[in-house]
């Protein structure tokens, strides 16, 4: 029994999605976000249109995911990207990716990627108790035009609707964000905070996006290592183990568990 | 004693029940899923003209489990199904599906399969704090007249039941619910979200209905697998033991677990 | 140490009891439940006259407990039953126990069974928050005087209770319902539904109850075995561990742990 | 190390204690319980003239210990006891404890026991949200008095104290509870019911008390033992392992762990 | 690495301290509590002149220390003391001591003891729902000016503390004590109720303290073991293992680990 | 696998970090602390002009590590430095860290440090529930500009943030006061508590920080060890793995895992 389940769940899903793929209906289209290793496992990226949801707890890499799918998508793919940016400034943001080698104000001055840094002030809040999504769809819609944007970022989700009061409205407030980003044609991805004992803070996320990628920090034995999870891909076959990934000086790379001798 | 629990758990219940079930009184009428390997772990599949509780976390299988069994019994047993989304809209569930062979909108155009988005705007729930149930009757009840629809699928109950205010009305809309869908007489399927340490969300959905099947997703050692379990069956013996399935691009394959050699 | 243990809890108490229990006081009266093994692990069955809380999570066998308790009692040791059925209609509860050759019409045509489906609208529970307990002793005193029943079912405690404001006075009211159960002098099961962590969801009803079993169903390494074990029972010695139990299509089986060669 | 701490927790606090106990100041006075085996752990019973606290969860045999605790007393320690009762009733208790042989009835007519059953109405509850203490110090003090008793019974706190509204205010109430059974010169037991993942209910009980004991009753791998500790002592050396019990149609026996060769 | 780690632990702290201690700046003066071995592993005994917290669940020992910490103080070093007790009365206390051979009425008579019993009724605390800190000022510095106290002892924190609406407020208000305590200039104790998962009730008066010290009492295969452990001790070094202490008819005996031969 | 990750995560990431910084982007300015070993495994110090988290429970070094940071860049980098503290006063940290041989007075009046002692009276939080941030600033700006400070310790952060309302309100302070410090060009350290099952009590500082540092006091087996660990270092690349590391007389020194022979 162990035996079968071992051999299907490492090699087989692999191997018959190549071979059979197209023997069936039409695949979901993807979108590449060149990290190694990643577009391996999904088989070809993330859900093209549509927003997927990087979760993780702090230092995980989130950023860093997010930062490389669109920098990826500028240089290589040529699909413009937009940033909004609720945790770091241009400037700080800027700084942080630099010792990977890019540089983002040259990608903005290419009109290749806008950084648009959303400064929530505690006035705002104080008054509705909420962030103003319209005001947010807006600013976003203004960035993604001005330069024909292809992909978005949005770190982080809980900026966005940490003051919602209930679980009900908060769910219709994500089917909102997500039907607009998808109206809008781009391919999104939305960054999560870890929740305790739940994929994300809510608890909730998870269930309304398409796709769910969870980044993992764990240490045991005072030993620390990173894994990627794809808990979630609605439309398409998918590696569902957990891939080691390394964070160095060339960003991410994740190990397709398939390409490593025992 | 572990032998013995271990043989009879294994092997017996299944035996006992092929040659001994039309021995004693009535089994109660059952509905095929058509779903490889779950009807025979049943007996049969789902009971017929009742509801079912599909339960499980995010990417767990629940809404793929859905379509398959109104579209197996769309094609396979000429009973043709209603689908009430909630989550996806009829486009994004179509594209979902497309890989696996399965063309939604050919069975809609034949009046196999009705696939019905209810969009919950968040005005909606700001008014009264819980969604319309009569509404989601009349509407569903049109949908299933209109097709003749003798399965249905309401995906997910969340969506429904988020807003109630307390356990014990919730408890009685519950009950509503399921007894409306049995005097309509279809054989239904209700997804729900795993909840923290239960089953569902509000670890109440299980007590009230008359079968529950909960779909797992595993992770251990960097090596995930996907388990599904026959929680309850009012009125059936059941296997009860975890079986593990597969999804590929064949759709959901359950392994029942006597046909493994060891 | 361990080994007095061991040796004293498998062996000696029922030895003991067989032996010794006439030797000093009067021993409580009790009620076979005619159920495989059940009997002689509680030396003769449940408190007579007083009521037994037969506890457990969704799909654990609660129900189809209760009903082998009344159908046994009808059929064997000549005391007609009553179920008060909070959770399904007389006719679902008819073909739920119909594969285990019960005929529950036959029963009631013969006057040896009334099942009373006590259906809780919500507009019921808005306007107190809480389920009149007057008005259930009125109809609960009807069925059984109407058949001279001598045992009776509750199924669930959760229907009745759950919308009680504060612990106290769901002890108040705990309390309440059984003094009216003794008083009546019926033998009485009440279900519960397991909370988490606790026996049962208020953690609270199995102080009140003089009786209390839990059946527990259990999945470990993919295997699920289901475990009864007699948590209390005030006045009587009673087997303390836990006993494997089957449920297959001849209902219910209990294996007293003694009589099994290791 | 290990082996110095086994030495000393197993064997040398009773040898030390038997050896040095009057070397040194008084040790406090003690009241035998009669209960075999245990007041050898405790080297001479419970406090003498101070309330103890009996603890555990559904079935430990906290009523049982009270009961076997008074019926010693007034039978073999001239020593005439008064059992508050707040969920059996006093005929409930007597059949409960006839199979021990325990004659309540004979004990109460020769002037040896008081058993007052006192029954909380909902209404009592749900005009203060909580007990009179005052009306419970009357109606004990009468009790007391009639026959001089010495030897008290609590059963259980939780009924007295429920409804109490902060932490504070409960510390405050024990304290005064406690307060008026040293005052009345009576050696006292309260029963308390467990708590989630505390001692207690409150997890404050145990702080108040002079010495608590606590009764477990835990299944380990389908077998069952009871275990008794002695969590706290004030004034007294006292064995703190935990010491296996048993209850049989002898009653309760513990079973001082340094009488068993090893 | 755990050969290293272990080595250092163990071992070589005491030794740098021992060696070292004077070659840079100057210790932090401490007051010896007169415990067997607890001045060997704190360097000294208690930070001379700042409360220290001493903390764990019921039955650990809190009292026993601190009253062993005031009448070694009285009778060895020549430091009166003053003990505020909120949970004994004064001849409580002295007849829980005696088996020790304390004598807290001469050392009261001697003038080198107070003990204060400070008994809070429900309704000063229902007033304001909290203790009147301001008036255990005027009372505690009473005290040991009546004696010239060197030694302080307060038991419990939880009593004066309970009634605190915030956090915040909670954590100004234990400032406010340990200042007064500082300013008076004597060496305290302050005793500590366990919370669920965290050292204190409230999980944040270990924060404020300049020293702490857990009293733990943990079963392990039914045998039951006492540690103790500092926690916490600023401008000192000191040991940060777990001590084994026992409690027997010659009060604390704490084991430093580098004096047992492995 | 195992093999290759453990491989890569000990030796691999500090060698590719040594070689190829420079051959890719302008590497995060860096502040070293002067702390033996802690600037080996950052490659370099803290983030440069940023504020950094230092989280951990009671006792395990918060504040000794801040005075170290500061004291070593007044020592040893010529940067002035200012210590906010709400936990203790100048006196008394001055004391705690003599045994180290530091000497704060001397460092005052040389003009390289100031501490200031903020005293949170109750009846400041009363008023508003929370602390003044905009005060702070006031304080702190003249702090740093009275002696042309370069680095910054507030310790601790709960005490600035206890009172305020709600999370969303919480992140946008902190945001705030982060953003402060940034534009002040500090390097500066900001202490946090443990929380229950998160980093920190509120579980949010942690995403808000550039830089997050765990220290992790753990006790096993009664052996108790010191680790610290890099949770977190936007724009660096960082030794991920838990260090141990030793307080004793010549303050915190942290084992870099490479230089330990196995």
């Amino acid at each position: 029994m162990k035996k079968f389940l071992n051999n299907s769940s490492k090699v087989s899903p692999i191997i018959r999605a190549t071979n059979n793929g197209k023997d069936r209906g039409v695949s979901l289209p993807k979108t590449p976000t060149g990290i190694q290793g990643l577009d391996e496992i999904t088989f070809g990226g993330l859900p093209q249109g549509r927003p997927t949801l990087i979760c993780g707890s702090a230092g995980c890499g989130k950023t860093l995911f997010s930062i490389e799918f669109l920098v990826h998508g500028a240089t290589r793919f040529n699909e413009p990207g937009v940033f909004i940016a609720f945790e770091e400034t241009e400037e700080d943001l800027r700084k942080n990716v630099a010792s990977l080698g890019y540089d983002l104000k040259d990608l903005a001055d290419r009109k290749k990627l806008v950084v648009d840094y959303v400064h929530i002030e505690r006035s705002e809040i104080e008054e509705t108790g909420e962030y103003d999504l319209g005001g947010l769809f807006v600013r976003l819609g203004y960035a993604i035009d001005s330069i024909g944007a292809k992909r978005v970022v949005l770190d982080t989700i809980e900026s966005i609707f940490a003051g919602l009061p209930t679980p009900s409205i908060l769910r219709a407030e994500l089917r909102r964000l997500f039907r607009w980003l998808k109206d809008k044609g781009v391919t999104a991805i939305v960054t999560g905070e870890r929740g305790d004992g739940t994929l994300t803070r809510q608890g909730l996320e998870e269930y309304v996006s398409d796709c769910v990628i969870l980044l993992d920090h764990r240490t045991r034995e005072q030993i620390s290592t990173r894994r990627l999870q794809i808990i979630k891909y609605r439309g398409s076959i998918h590696g569902t183990n957990e891939y080691p990934f390394l964070i160095d000086e060339r960003g991410i790379s994740v190990l397709p568990i398939t390409s490593i001798a025992l």
